[in-house]
């Protein structure tokens, strides 16, 4: 039987957090840890690879390997290259021209040995690596896509799961745009266990929420862990995981996620966050959600920013 | 520390496969199984029991047991009684007066021991059970309810999901109402991944759903696996898992649950499954979701009908 | 990516618990049911699949199918033919001719379709059967086997965990043979946490086991349950949940199944249980355990107990 | 209900990998992460709370909180005070001052609180703060433990596992002592699946293992992902989530952890890992393995090591 095999590029916080909330889903034999510093991949891979020991831990090969290990694997993350430290401005674009190289240089290993796999992109500014990695190496398209405003998705819902105490999972829209600043909630559509979000307020017997405040939260919520712990890592960790879990169980689940628009929203050629379904083709659709004028003007406005980014940085 | 403990009554197809469903939850320590016929509970508890034995069954107790053990138990599912038979008439209300009597001789017996246990109900009709359990022992009311329109929801979500070829976890709505024959869709707030039920056909490029259809297929989804294989088990069973995950581990999810209205959708003792918070105390709160004109007479009707079921009965 | 598909052959009992068992593990993106009852087949399929829409149940495609669904299947679960009926005389043998031939014409179907699944026989006799089917085929050996005693070793552990009140996983030993009344228990290898069986008593401060009161119980561990609910599934379900767990993770597991010898242990051209290595391969190794002589001969005698068996059906 | 609350104190690496590791187990409803520090602790925790969102982790409440939280918490996990640095001797002995300072401030606060919670110290040397704590405060005992070797015996089972090409699960025998430079592996009991580890290379195909060789793998370990990673996390927090998992199971699991002996092994008044019962009530028993002249010998030695170290540090 063909062994599913994943790897994941990138042993630093992210990729090490990974492996260990991929490791306990069930749903790969063997994870392998790619990086420059092998012995930092050795070590991550180690530490993790002992806990298969436990009684409930399943008996799964976690190992370093080097780019050659993508050739038979099914699923690649790609979370290399510098993030944003403390002390720094808060802005993910400032590791554009950084990511955008160790981008190139990492896609071009990875094209050497497939192009099968379906490759998740969590490096930032993640909407520009994943519009370099979609459409400058001829790797199918729909096999790439980028975490995105996933994470910002679940922030969202937990900040206002939090405030009306209800299940987070009871709490439906999305983050969507540029995974940064310029990221906008859909409340036209939000809802709790389908109660519009404007009129939830008097059902639960609370004050309602001040949704300037919860935008502000959720896009700061990763420089306030940024700043209390000098990184994020868990939080995009299961980001990847929910998402690894929809590609090898063929779920075909709707999960906001990077991918490069062509006429979808009336946006052409640049990378943002959208609802699309995933499964074990990758993005096997992007969905065009209703929004409200103000959501359209909004998801436009993000795009653009991030294609004067890109344009910036002549990527475009 | 405080062993979790959990008594399940009625040692039939729904009470052992219930067993299974949640061993591999690891929510509780101990599972008991209750039945008259204490060989039949000593078989179905030792099949599951030997289970413990696999690497990655947790080591828990799982054995047959008596009233007595509903002392120290957190959490009592009521599973026993007669169920509907393949040739019987497809109605869960000939079960009434049978089952009307069983559930007062179990609470009976359960008060003996406990008032402090979340009590959920399965036996069918549930709702006229779960009203008798709710109203007639002075038993904390909110401590408890039953499976109610939960699998009827599920199984809506399970059809339209197959339908547009998408994660059923993205499909929205509820089924409201009696657990029976008068059971209808909230249409209004029915969803996919934030689009509306009505436009989603040509965001998936699909044919619409068929709504009458659908209704019709979730309400006669029991009896079709309960004529193809004489009873139906596994689903129950998760829809039981689900609570009581939501129960140990203070969720506060919102589910469809039957429980006794006082006021609520302007309607008053009777039971019927409407959407509650979920959590460790049992339900925490009813919640009013918005219902078309049309939702708000079916969800009447279907308490009338409730209503007149239970005055046939006399039991109000 | 190849999506993970797994056809359980058989409708019974046996095969929706295998059904429900393998759902929650996260290890295939479809399971489907056949059987010559396509109605059955359909109603297991539908009470399983409407689970699926359940927080935490995964969103995996079950369904009823036919044998041409063998083609992309990467393991068969064979649990098809009449099982022993309360009434019945309580011997797996009785079973030989028809499941002999029910084998037969199954294996027939399968081959028409693929020679690259894991075939994993559960049907009684099942050294019989699995014998049949690994060498009447010309199907890769290695990629067949039965369950055979892997649920009398878990019964065992199980029911010596609960003498001594230890963790079953802490209990070490096999029972080996055929999985039927020549079974025997390797008590010279049998030990709890590191201590020998035999000085384990005073330890825990128990009285010791009686080993032949054990192995009685072991042996009518099945005959009990069936006494008492009129089948057994729970715990036959898990033992292939946990050999698919092996397969789908190369977890390179030592599992006591049936397969045939060919010279191991002195033994030639017959199937039995003896502790085996499997990943996703099937069976990777076959290992010889240390055995006392009386279990040496204990094995021989169970192995001529199988041949003879099948001789008088003239299956060798 | 009685929600079930955890504390963790230390919101260092090892504190929020811990959270992570238990998080997914559906064990506990509430997560507390206690920190002198609290930024830090709010990041970390919210990192991880973030994830609740995701459809297959449980929505547990992860929150930061103080020692009042101790007050009805079922279990706490101590992991506060410094650990060893990369540059640093490679000796947890040399954090035997801050570390015996922190465990007595911090069981100050705890036994403010509570006498009921289960106590697991990671802290090391974890040998002296459980003496320590289990000596010095008047706390019940057996409800007090130290992860010890259980990670060390982990790391043993995964290197032989590996050399074997086999499940590391079917790898058994412990490492037992001091955790630390004195540990020793009891060879005596190893085995794979029932074969004696010195008969293993030939049933394998392999050569043998160096048993020496393994000792110092195991013992170098920690130090090895040290100096990859400058810290190990994952390793240990597994550890802690093994022992949990018995704890709220009442699995009854024997498991290599630090107590305080009073005369096992003929040892008094140290405190060293041995194999022990873990269920509800934290120590059931301590375990009397069998062991070679050798390596009671070895037992012993480290005992007296571990005594010198408190002797040095007048803590005896």
């Amino acid at each position: 039987m063909v062994k599913r095999k994943m790897c994941i590029i990138g042993a630093g916080m992210v990729g090490s957090a990974t492996m260990m909330a991929i490791l306990n889903l069930n749903l790969v034999a063997e994870i392998v840890l790619i990086d420059q510093n092998e012995k930092k991949a050795e070590g991550e891979a180690l530490d993790v690879f002992h806990t298969t020991s436990f009684t409930y831990v399943p008996n799964v090969m976690i190992r370093k390997g080097s780019y050659e290990d993508c050739k038979d694997s099914q699923i690649i993350v790609m979370s290399a290259g510098p993030s944003i430290k403390p002390g720094e401005k808060p802005d993910r674009r400032i590791l554009t021209q950084t990511n955008a190289n160790v981008t190139r240089a990492v896609m071009k290993e990875i094209t050497r040995y497939t192009q099968e796999a379906i490759l998740i992109f969590v490096s930032n500014p993640v909407d520009v690596v994943t519009y370099i990695a979609q459409n400058e190496f001829g790797y199918p398209r729909h096999k790439i896509f980028g975490t995105g405003t996933l994470l910002d998705t679940a922030r969202m819902r937990r900040i206002i799961g939090e405030h009306y105490l209800v299940d987070t999972k009871n709490v439906h829209g999305y983050v969507l745009g540029e995974h940064g600043q310029t990221a906008f909630i859909t409340w036209s559509i939000c809802n709790i266990g389908g109660i519009p979000i404007d009129s939830v307020a008097p059902k639960f017997k609370l004050p309602p929420i001040d949704k300037e405040e919860i935008l502000k939260k959720v896009k700061n919520a990763g420089l306030e862990i940024l700043l209390a712990k000098g990184y994020t890592n868990y939080g995009i960790a299961e980001s990847v995981a929910r998402i690894v879990t929809a590609i090898c169980l063929n779920e075909l689940s709707v999960l906001p996620v990077t991918t490069t628009l062509e006429g979808e929203y009336g946006i052409t050629n640049v990378a943002i966050s959208v609802p699309c379904i995933i499964g074990k083709e990758g993005i096997h659709d992007i969905l065009e959600i209703p929004l409200s004028l103000n959501e359209q003007e909004a998801l436009k406005k993000s795009a653009e920013s991030v294609m004067k980014l890109m344009s910036d940085f002549e990527i475009i």
